[in-house]
């Protein structure tokens, strides 16, 4: 690992459909490892990438952060340039800045912006299905609305964490608690059956997102009643919420400093 | 071929990434050639398909419209389900109806409707590459507009059709003349920095609307004048106009009857 004097960060777009995930493993391509190999071919340095999270498999991707020590001297814009010269098309490098040295990716974030998409009432539009879901039929909006509602603040979200992958060193020990900023439906100007559930926390567990927006449709299909949402939380009981949604209509759309 | 008595019309989605066009040819897997083989199959009996039109390698449709005479007797609804089955999943028929036994997806058209997507100032989002033109700059807008007011009405569009690709005879003897109902600029909402040109029309010659695009993309860089594009018409010269915009911008959107 190169330790030099500067601490550079990236923000990072890419198209998770043909990568195994965000970090790096030995099943199959990952976006972190596209990055590091790059950057340490540029650098001349075994470089490794601390990353703002961890993305799953087919997750995009529009602003990822992650940040690593280098002693290159080359400037930021040209080492932007460079490295997207040498990146597949599918991942792009948005900005390259310096930053100081105790900046940190994942322990300094304060929160992440994911944004889950769908087409409803079976539209059915190919240019779209790597990058939406595309539910055959409709959704109850103002149940899905009002669940929505019940997310702001604290809470513990064991109800919607993956099974068995817990990690507490990694998101700071407070086990399954998260503060949610905000959680919006939003539904397209252009074409209301295009909706995105949009929300904003200072953390998610794996698969967080994922399962709420899975639990959400059940209600809004009228599976189980509004009220059976906030009774999820106090369940504490993944077994309780409903399926994980597809990882295609999932994007991470900002990491907050 | 099989004639036989119902006249089924198909509305297809198509993502035009793989494919060498529309229109089936040797050289590549085409959305015609997808079809017919699956409807033979589906039937026991060779098919072909009638297109309203030919899109060119790399160009999308949201609502492609072809239509082919049989004597199955599968109902619309499960020959749709049952095609779209068989069909990969970047071709979905969204509509199979029967209509009257003169319909004929080309000859029947009164106008076609097509969208040119962009995303200018350098955005650079993997997961719209293969279906935005990404422009590193950006572009006079005002200017773009001005000149899309100029295309509506009856026109002769010989600097705008590719060089040597004149078909007198598939497009009703009319030359190079076509009638533009609309031609709009549409600043996307959400994100100023993507912009859709959107023309309707009574026809368009081959590569009509990309040439358009890409002699709209040099005025808006500022490489001529304004008053240039209206001086275009009456060059009737292909070479004056600027270079053909890359295929996967572009979408078929409607075909009108």
């Amino acid at each position: 690992m190169g330790v030099g004097e500067r601490n550079l960060k990236l923000t990072i777009a890419y198209d998770g459909t043909r990568f195994v995930g965000w970090q790096r493993q030995n099943n199959g391509p990952t976006i972190q490892g596209e990055l590091e190999d790059k950057i340490s071919l540029m650098t001349d340095c075994k470089t490794v990438l601390c990353g703002a999270g961890r993305t799953d498999a087919g997750v995009h991707a529009l602003g990822m952060v992650a940040n690593f020590k280098t002693d290159s001297s080359i400037p930021c814009d040209g080492f932007q340039k460079w490295l997207n010269s040498l990146l597949p098309d599918d991942i792009r490098v948005l900005e390259i800045e310096e930053v100081a040295a105790d900046f940190h990716a994942r322990i300094s974030a304060r929160g992440k912006f994911y944004q889950y998409r769908m087409a409803l009432g079976g539209v059915s539009v190919p240019t779209e299905r790597l990058y939406r879901l595309q539910l055959p039929g409709n959704l109850d909006l103002q149940a899905v609305a009002s669940c929505l509602n019940e997310l702001p603040g604290e809470h513990d979200f064991s109800s919607f964490e993956a099974i068995g992958s817990r990690d507490l060193s990694y998101e700071g020990g407070r086990g399954a608690i998260r503060r949610i900023f905000s959680a919006e439906l939003k539904i397209c100007a252009n074409d209301p059956r295009y909706i995105d559930i949009e929300i904003s926390g200072d953390g998610f567990l794996r698969y967080m997102v994922r399962n709420i927006v899975g639990t959400l449709i059940e209600i809004g299909r009228g599976r189980w009643a509004v009220e059976q949402f906030a009774l999820l939380f106090a369940a504490r009981d993944r077994a309780m919420a409903g399926p994980t949604a597809p990882a295609h209509g999932l994007f991470l759309k900002e990491v907050f400093y």
